[in-house]
Parts: structure tokens; C-alpha cells; sequence
């Protein structure tokens, strides 16, 4: 598989990124639920595949107890819908998945289908997006915008549920801390891992350790050593070649593995006669000493394998004040045991009391990177704690969403043919929003958004300066006025079929994170704070409000009591 | 995508499976951690690549507060390792990916680089297994055995963990329930969704929606039709063509729109002059009408979308005696809200006292699916209410396994050039069990598995009938002797590399899921029960006890109290 073009900056790429298909191969026409063809064989047989629906994506409530979401996946979308077509293999599969009495017409209509009678509208991707309000409005005949239905709820749900979990981790740590997604061992199945590492790093992550998602992506790529590594080592007699090349190139230091051990010497010499009995574990030793040899502009260590700060850190001293000799500079330590406020607070007076010791500029602030099972709220007790870590790496918790496995977004039939459609439930918050509509972000004096609102198709744009009236859908009596000082129209056209319209181009991976981040920072902070935030006002025209509730007194039956 | 070939039966498609590429064409050689290359790379540097490594595969704790888990994966994994070979535009990414002082021969070595020289033994898959005992063990030149760390991880992590979730689902619906995985949509990316596909059916299910998992591993295939294909219809009056041929062929019913309104009056006129005012809603009328039309030897409705009892379920049922008078015999319907037991009770009541109005024999069992975001407790707390569901679709909280969402497999270090290593920590959970080693089942007189026994490579056999000490490995109280009544050696040869060791072939995947429910029915039913289950038992021979404990003592640095 060749890495895709899609994160080039310049609009040819991002035009031609409209043609590829999926990153992943296996997203296909088959991916979707069996009753998205048996429908589709219904309303073939009624005459009525080619009847023009209008659907809404939306989601309910925003996930992990907070008021936001980071709307993604629709890139992914895109390429599925414009590369929609299916073939004979296809074909057959379906053929003998249905019912044996299905006429043959049907296949010969599937054969021939695709999507260009399909128009996609979408808030574009990496925005802060709200329950209700569509992300996706999808338009086209009603039997292949049912087939699209269920592809494209599973391209965004997880897609935005983990750019929503990685927007969360970097509100806690904070924007100075380096974020790396470790995920991938843990992550549900191949893709679940490589998802996960596109959408961390639209939601606001630095890098990866996945190598097949740094490929695909172009996403920054990170990683040191395991403790497996420092385990197959036994002792220094193990390293043959022992020499190392200055920095600069200008001198060959003949025996580093002396270097080193002098270095652990000197070091045991000043810094640890009252704290331990001063040997520190050898095949950890050889296993940093290795490493330096492979990497030594690039040397990082993982130092809890035996003991942190009795063998780890001044193992990794040694090796780094050695390199320092020749002009290399180390690239900082990882943690993935114990007590991370602690040992980053002790590991750093270690490396400060080094520098004025030996006068090494720097070494006080060498990197410590973090990685045992961190999550929001270990994050969150880090820094109530005080501690020194520059980076996190975060794993498990992360791209499986652990705090909260699933997002809700559902897909619904507001309109067919012109008319109107509305899903009733016993639960409120589970009947859809009738009509074609459009949607809008009202800004107010401060600059935050204030108010999501939709509308029907045909009412007037909601102007700047100009007093509207926002109601809540369900609720008569939550209402308010509002006077916009800034109003974005929510919804682009992404694909529109043969219709004429002019087609938004998909940016590029850094301009959707880009603009995840720049939205997060024009949020209200009370909207965003992790404990009881304050939920963010959705509301609906008072127009589209009167004939939601007019649709609805219509389709109910009427009870009678008893 | 072509299906695979390999849930064919026959030993010849096993043998060819071996030699597929995994399922999903992402599985790579870069599908991993960055740090495996820059080990490998530092293992070459220092002419260690080809040291003989061997590493365990294996958890911690069973997930879902459980004490069993099913082992999954290991299929995809053999394929993995059977295909392993790098091409030059993953080499050339490699080559970007770390230092640029990295050497050429590198890269020479990655382009020569496969899996010839590892040995792949495992548990087979759909096996019942327990904590610290492992799965797999791999064998190998260190370096590529590193490489295939996160891989196999991915790979086993998910399939395992929703196979286990699959299987507690099955034991609280009970073995005569219908179980349907309708997960696609809410999945964590495609293929968390493929994923949770086959292992669901490997861990008890029986059917799934997700389409292009029925292709690619012959699961069976449901479906019905979706709230929007109700809503789609407006009035009777878009139903053209009405002519329904009998199931037998013999006679034509030139209107079947009729024959159902015919079959609404007379239910209404018997059913409801009570409940009701009377009304069914028209375009749900329509669209059952419409659907029983496309299938009428397969009629299922969706009965919810505007009122179960006033409108779905009448309005099923005359769709299901009309079609009852042409000699079909409807599916059944789909409850999607509600309270399902109350529900689907009503429902069942309705049925019986149709079959007995209007003598339609059987039509009281008509059958009666429940889909509305169900999981372990949701399905016991139906069972405590008493309910008349007969199938049940269930989809977010199976396939994310969202009450849980990731095991926590990893991958260990326990020998190297023949000496054994350990991973201490200060969590002696998380300390590994050392050494290249063997592992049995021990069975009791019952015929119930007692306990599983983990030794060392060159101890004997544990035989049947022959009293031997099983110990805890980290707890020198807790140990019992045991007389087997059947001994199972654990470990099989899925790999052999050159070794000249016979192989053990794949099974179908049928074959995988009887061994699973084999597997579960064989346990002893306090491991198995959902609230409080009794642990089983884990043991390591008194030998390989000792030598964890001299190792650990040889390994662990000593502190000095101040």
C-alpha cells in the first residue's frame, strides 16, 4: 500500500484525494448491514429506489460526561462515497444473500450504481460539534443512500469518538507537553489501531509509534526501546564493536564501553554513596550502552526495567555523559512503572544535581517521558501532584476509548420526495429532527460561539446584528434571542453529485488538525472544563420549532385511556 | 477482496490458509511499535539480530470481572508470521523513518529478512485460558521476533477480547436464544467491526448483519429493514404493482394491498375495540405491505417506529395473514425501544390470540427479535423479568466491548541463547515467569479441568494418574498436589520455521467455534458464573517455582534502608 497524497498541502492533491479510495481496502459496498439490501430490493420492486431522500448524521450526547465533540471521518467518507461502486464478486455475494426470488433486474440495477446522484453536505472535519445538529447531510435516491447509511456511521463514530478522547487528554496536559499515541498493541483489531493514530493526531497529538500510520498519514513517528531489549542483554562482553565516532566527526573514541564505566564511576562517586549499595544492573548497562552505539544522536532509555533510580537513571547518566564527551546529546529517559510524579521529580533533581556537578549545561532538562496506563484522570493527578514529565505516552486508554467505548451517531430520513419525515420515540431525546434544514454557529460579543442553530431550507440566513429567536426543539419553554455578531453557515457541500454545485476540496491532515485546534481555543472555557461543564445551547428557528411539533401531533396515534 | 478459503472443511484449504495473507490487507510488517526497527536495528549494529530469543505471549487478569477468556486470533497471527516479508517501499520508509547514520547493511538485512527461522507454538484458538499462562510462544532471531511483537499483540488483544465477550453473552442468553451481531455501525473503524464479526461468532453467536464479514468468512447473514424504509412510505397508494404470486404458484392475489386491509379490519374489529381508537399508521401499513411485496417468503418488520401495540404489531399481523393466505409463512418481527420484556410479552399475547381467532396454527410462536442497545445485564435483567423474546441483535456494547474495552496481552522475554531472563517490577503481577517452558491442562475426577501447569522445558510429562505439586508462582503457601485424570499439553506447533517440526494445521473457523463451546460447556460452573466466579487455578512446577526465585533474587538490585 503507498502512502496517500491527501495530507499535500496544494489543492491538485486534495482534488485528487477526492478519487482515492478508503485507507482502508476492506471498506467496501459489502460493509454495511444486510437490511441496507433488502431494503434496497424493496423499494426496487415498489419502483421506489429512485425516490430523493434527505438524511441527517447526527449524534445525541456528546461522550466521557463532557460537552463537546471533534466531529471526524469525513474524509474517509468522501473517498468512500465518490469510489462507491460495485463489483461482480460483490454482486454475486449479495445475489446469494438474499432471498432466491429476487429478479434478476435488481443485480443488473446494482451493477449500474453509484454515486452521483448522491449529494454530501458536512460540517467540514475536525470542527467542535454539537448534539443534534447534523454533521452529515446526505441527499440521493433512497435506495443507495440506505446502503451508504451504515458505512458511513462506522467511518465516523470511532473516528470522532477518539479525536474527541485525544482533544481531552491535550486539555489536560496541557499545550507545552509533547502527547505520543502508543496505542497500537492494545487498539480493537489493525485498524482500530491505525484509525486511532489519525484521529489522536487530528484531535491534538504530536506523534505515533505505529510505523504503518506514520506511513500512511505522514504523522510524526516516535520510540525508544522495550524492556525485552534491555532484558536480552547480559553482559558487556557482549559488545564487540566498541568504538564510537565523535559528534563533529573529528576524533574516534576507540572503547566507549570504558567511557561509559568510567562515567558510572564517577557518577556512583558523588551521587549515591548514602542511598544504595552502588551496583547497578550490567545487562541494563551493556543493553543503554548498545543503544548509544546504534543511535547516538538520538539516545533515549527506558529505565525501569530493574530499578528506576538505583540502576535505570544512573545507567542512563553514565551512557549520556559519555556521549556527551563526544559532542552527542541525549534524547531523555521513559518511565512505565511506578509512581510518574515521584520518580519524574527525583529523576530530575538527579539529572540538575548532574549538571552542576560536572558542569553539563542542559542535562537538567533532559526529557522525561511518561507511558504506564495514563489516562485523563491520571494525567489530571499528575499535575495536582507536581511533577517534571515533558511527554506522555499513551496507549490503551486512549484508542480504545476506554472511559467510553462507543459513540451514538445515528443516521435519519428527515425528507422524501419534498415531504417532511419525522422518527417518533417514548424517548424525547430519540425524535429526529424533521425537514431539510440548514444549520448555523452564532457568535456573540466575545468572540465564543454561543448557539448552534437550525433551520428550514428556505428561511433567511440568519444575519449579523440582526435579532433571531432560538428555541430549544423539544422544550416550549427555553428560548432566547440573539443578536449574531458573527454567523457560519455549517454545512458544505463535500460531494454534489451531478447537481453543478460548487465542491469543497478536502484539506490536508495538518489543516483538519489545524482547525480542531483553533476551535477548542475559541470555546467558552466553561463549555470545556473536565467536572460539569457547561453544555453548549442548541436550538432550533422558531419556524422549523412550530412545524416539528405540527408533524409530530400528525403521526402520533392518540392513546386512550383505560 | 476474495473470500478466503480458509473455513472450508477440508484439510487441503486448512494447508492453502497457512499461506493467505491475514484478512485485513493493512497487516504489514510496519503494523507495529517504530521502536521494534530501531531494536532491530540496534540488535544488528551490535551483531546480536540473530541471538535466540524466545518470548511469551500471555494476560494478566481476564477481562469483564470474569475468570475465563477465550483465545483468539491466532490464525490471523500464523498468517502473519507465514507472510512476513518487507517490500522495498516499506524498506525505503524504514530507512526514512530512523536515524540517517544508519547503515546500508541494514536495509540489507530487513530486504532479506521472514520468518524462516522462528517457531510458533500456541494454544489453538477458541480455547478456554487463564492468566500467565501462554498463548503463544515465539521462538527466533531476536531482532524479527521483536518485529512481530506488536503484530501478534494487535491481533490477539481484540479477537480475544471480544470472543470472551461473545461467550458471556451466549451463557446469560442461554444456548436456545437466536444471538445476532449487529455491531458494524458503533465498531471501533471497519474492521473493529470485521474483527468483532468472526470472533463473536467464534465465542457463540450465530448470525451477524455486517456483510462483507459474511463473505469473507461464511458467517451467516440477517437483516430486516430500518425505521427510515417505514418512514420512506407515505400512503398505499405508492404500491404499483400488488399482485402477489402463492408460495406454491399455483394462484395469483391480484391485489395484495387489500388482502391486508381486509385481514386490519377483521383484526380491529376482534383485537381492539378496547385498547385503541383504532388507527394503525398508514405509511408503516405501507411499508410492511411493500416489504412482505420484495420477500414474501421472508416477511420481517421492524414494529417500533411509531407504536409497538397500537400500530406495528396489528399492523404485522395483517401483513402476516395475508401472506398466511397465499401459503407463506411470515419471519417475525423487531422490537427496537421499549421495555422489552413487557413488550414482547404483549407481543407473544397478541400472536397466541390471533392463532386462536383465526386458527392459524404456530402462529403464537411467531418469532419475536429484540435490538435495543443490549448487553450482559440488560439480558439478565430480562431473564429475572420473564420475556417472549426468541433472537436478540446486539450490537455497541458486544462489539466494542464497551464494559471493558482492551485485554491487556503482552509479550515477554523469558529466554535468550538458552539463559533464561525475567522482568522484574514492583507490582508482582507484573513480574514474568521466566524461562522457555511447557504448559498443561490437569483434569480432575470429574472430568472438570482442575488446573493449569506451567514447567520447565526439559521436565517430564505430567502423567495420568501420578500425584504432582502445583504451586502459585509468586505465593510459597499456596500449593496442592494433584492426581490428573487427563493430561493436556497446551502448546502446538503452528509454525515451525526450518526446525523440521510436523505442523499442527489450522482449523475452519467452525471447527474453531464448536472447540469454543466444547470448551465452555466442559468448565466447572462456578468458574463460569457472572457474579463472583471462583478463580481457576494457575501453577508452576516446584522446579521452575525455585528457579523463579533465584533468578529474581539474582536480577533485583538491594536497597539499603535509611
Amino acid at each position: 500500500m503507498e502512502a496517500n497524497a491527501n495530507h499535500l498541502p496544494n489543492g491538485e492533491a486534495a482534488a485528487a484525494a477526492v478519487l482515492d479510495s478508503p485507507t482502508n481496502p476492506m471498506v467496501t459496498p459489502l460493509l454495511t448491514d444486510l437490511y441496507q439490501y433488502t431494503m434496497a430490493y424493496a423499494y426496487w420492486k415498489g419502483g421506489k429506489h429512485n425516490d430523493r431522500a434527505v438524511f441527517d448524521l447526527y449524534f445525541r450526547r456528546n461522550p466521557f460526561g463532557g460537552e463537546y465533540t471533534i466531529f471526524a471521518g469525513l474524509e474517509e467518507c468522501i473517498k468512500f462515497i465518490a469510489n462507491f461502486k460495485m463489483n461482480e464478486g460483490e454482486i454475486s455475494f449479495i445475489r446469494q444473500s438474499l432471498s432466491g426470488s429476487c429478479e434478476d433486474g435488481f443485480f443488473d440495477y446494482l451493477r449500474e450504481l453509484d454515486c452521483s446522484e448522491v449529494e454530501a453536505y458536512a460540517i467540514p472535519e475536525g470542527s467542535v460539534v454539537f448534539p443534534k445538529v447534523p454533521l452529515m447531510r446526505i441527499e440521493g435516491p433512497v435506495a443507495v443512500v440506505q446502503l451508504l447509511e451504515t458505512p458511513l456511521l462506522n467511518l465516523v463514530n470511532f473516528a470522532s469518538l477518539v479525536a474527541t478522547n485525544a482533544a481531552r487528554h491535550r486539555f489536560v496536559a496541557g499545550k507545552s507537553k509533547m502527547l505520543l499515541e502508543f496505542g497500537l498493541r492494545r487498539a480493537q483489531g489493525p485498524d482500530g489501531a491505525i484509525t486511532a493514530s489519525k484521529y489522536c493526531y487530528i484531535g491534538g497529538f504530536d506523534a505515533t509509534s505505529n510505523v504503518a500510520a506514520g506511513r500512511l498519514f505522514g504523522i510524526p513517528l516516535r520510540g525508544t526501546h522495550s524492556h525485552a531489549f534491555v532484558s536480552s542483554f547480559m553482559s558487556p562482553d557482549e559488545i564487540i564493536e566498541k568504538s564510537l565516532k565523535s559528534a563533529d566527526g573529528s576524533t574516534i573514541c576507540e572503547d566507549f564501553v570504558s567511557l561509559v564505566q568510567t562515567w558510572l564511576n564517577k557518577i556512583k562517586a558523588v551521587q549515591w554513596s548514602k542511598s544504595s549499595n552502588g551496583d547497578t544492573n550490567h545487562s541494563e548497562l551493556t543493553a543503554f550502552t548498545s543503544y548509544a552505539l546504534a543511535f547516538p544522536d538520538n539516545f533515549l532509555a527506558l529505565v525501569d526495567t530493574y530499578d528506576v533510580m538505583r540502576s535505570g537513571i544512573p545507567n542512563f547518566c553514565a551512557v549520556a555523559l559519555a556521549l556527551n564527551d563526544l559532542g552527542y546529546k541525549a534524547g531523555g529517559i521513559r518511565l512505565d512503572s511506578g509512581d510518574l510524579a515521584y520518580l519524574s521529580s527525583e529523576a530530575r533533581k538527579f539529572f540538575q544535581s548532574i549538571e552542576k556537578e560536572f558542569c553539563i549545561p542542559g542535562f537538567g532538562k533532559t526529557n522525561i517521558t511518561a507511558s504506564n496506563d495514563l489516562n485523563e484522570e491520571t494525567l489530571d493527578a499528575l499535575n495536582k501532584q507536581g511533577h517534571e514529565v515533558d511527554s506522555y505516552g499513551i496507549g490503551t486508554y486512549l484508542v480504545t476509548c476506554y472511559s467510553q467505548a462507543a459513540l451514538g451517531c445515528v443516521f435519519k430520513l428527515v425528507e422524501i420526495n419534498g415531504e417532511p419525515r419525522i422518527k417518533l420515540s417514548e424517548d424525547v431525546s430519540k425524535v429526529s429532527i424533521p425537514c431539510k434544514k440548514r444549520s448555523y454557529r452564532l457568535y456573540g460579543k466575545e468572540g465564543y460561539p454561543l448557539v448552534d442553530i437550525m433551520t428550514r431550507e428556505n428561511e433567511p440566513i440568519p444575519k449579523v446584528g440582526e435579532r433571531i429567536l432560538c428555541r430549544h426543539p423539544f422544550n416550549e419553554s427555553k428560548r432566547a434571542f440573539v443578536v449574531p455578531q458573527k454567523v457560519d453557515d455549517l454545512l458544505k457541500c463535500y460531494w454534489p453529485g451531478t447537481s453543478g454545485k460548487p465542491r469543497v476540496e478536502l484539506p490536508s491532515l495538518n489543516e483538519t488538525r489545524e482547525r480542531c485546534i483553533n476551535q477548542l481555543e475559541q470555546m467558552r472555557p466553561d463549555h470545556m472544563r473536565r467536572l460539569n461543564p457547561t453544555p453548549y445551547k442548541v436550538s432550533v428557528s422558531a419556524k422549523l420549532y412550530d412545524f416539528i411539533h405540527f408533524l409530530w401531533l400528525n403521526e402520533a396515534p392518540v392513546g386512550e385511556l383505560q
